[in-house]
């Protein structure tokens, strides 16, 4: 159906199906490329969050982190992201209903003066409070490069063990290269290789991980 | 300056270096490419938030849009975004030096019973909430393609005059229609063209003008 106003003519998709409708076109225009079960619906959902089909080609999951993860999350596990932005866009209520909270450090005034003081960033003072929450944590990282050098190093010193690191900061100054350090920390990682990502896409991989529990019980 | 970690070879840039780096960046792929002296910063800080050149490409100013919009912030204007994100991501301290605030109406109980009653988007109904307000209103829409094509309706009726309109909603259903007929509505308006967008972008879009203004006094 369809409704046309000035002269545009608008598709007529009733709010609850628009979801489900766009990941209708994605699949289209995936034309016929498939993906590991468990992987699917992610990686539709940052083609979705971002209208950038590069994501079909550049997240990297090792082995098995998608069930990790979600194993994780069941069992009550936190998300600590590196912006205020993720941490809107994370469904608080879904991960809430299995004992989980999302965590932002950035804007914290402790954190903001230590960086200063250390000259380094608050993303990387972030992963070091991170280190003192007695909780299994997934680490959703959509901004800092900074935020991914520091959790490899603490990762190497026995000082956290993350369950999961999302790792999909975005930008033009070590992101190619922390990315590509993380993937060799010796945690499960879900990874957008290169230079894209974001918060959005760090949000949209969190609710990824929650919907597909949803659905699954 | 290097450090290497794990391997890695990682440039060394102080963390308040690291964004006047990335827009160096962005300048040098943009290989002498220019753009309009109000739209370039706000351009540079769309790739800056996604790393996708496409924004070079995609996004549409209306005549004047960035000086017309920066006045209105000047004069005390509001923000109203579609999503907790984009609300999250706007530098809030710059705009409410000028007296202005940032309004998400997308998670209000009225707006949500509203919506399921008529069977509409919340987002159409979070427009029409934003009618009531008695500022100026600067919209960021970052998301729903409705959230547009509701706006293009109460401006024809006379209900509302933005003093701008910032499209970018990301996405695959309408989104591309919405943007072409919110450009025929008649106010200002900067569009990303296209399915892509998001409340990355519009954050960056918004920011990019508070820092214009912050630069020039």
């Amino acid at each position: 159906m369809e409704k046309i106003i000035g002269g545009i003519v608008l598709e007529q998709v009733a709010p609850k199906e628009i979801e489900k409708r766009s990941f209708e076109i994605i699949t289209e225009e995936l034309k016929g490329r498939t993906f590991p079960a468990d992987q699917d619906s992610i990686i539709k959902r940052a083609i979705h969050t971002s209208a950038d089909f590069d994501y079909a080609d550049n997240l990297c999951f090792s082995e098995n982190a998608v069930a990790i993860a979600k194993e994780a999350i069941l069992n009550g596990a936190c998300i600590v992201t590196d912006t205020q932005m993720a941490k809107a866009g994370i469904n608080k209520k879904s991960l809430g209903r299995h004992g989980g909270e999302v965590y932002c450090f950035m804007s914290d005034e402790d954190v903001a003066a230590e960086a200063k003081e250390r000259g380094v960033t608050r993303a990387a003072i972030s992963m070091e409070k991170a280190c003192k929450l007695e909780k299994d944590v997934i680490f959703a990282i959509g901004n800092a490069p900074t935020a991914l050098v520091e959790l490899y190093e603490l990762i190497q010193k026995g000082k956290i063990k993350p369950k999961l690191i999302i790792g999909v900061p975005v930008g033009f100054v070590n992101v190619v290269q922390a990315k590509e350090l993380i993937m060799t920390a010796g945690v499960p990682y879900i990874v957008a290789r290169g230079r894209k990502g974001g918060s959005n896409v760090a949000a949209a991989i969190c609710n990824g991980l929650l919907y597909q529990i949803n659905d699954e019980r």
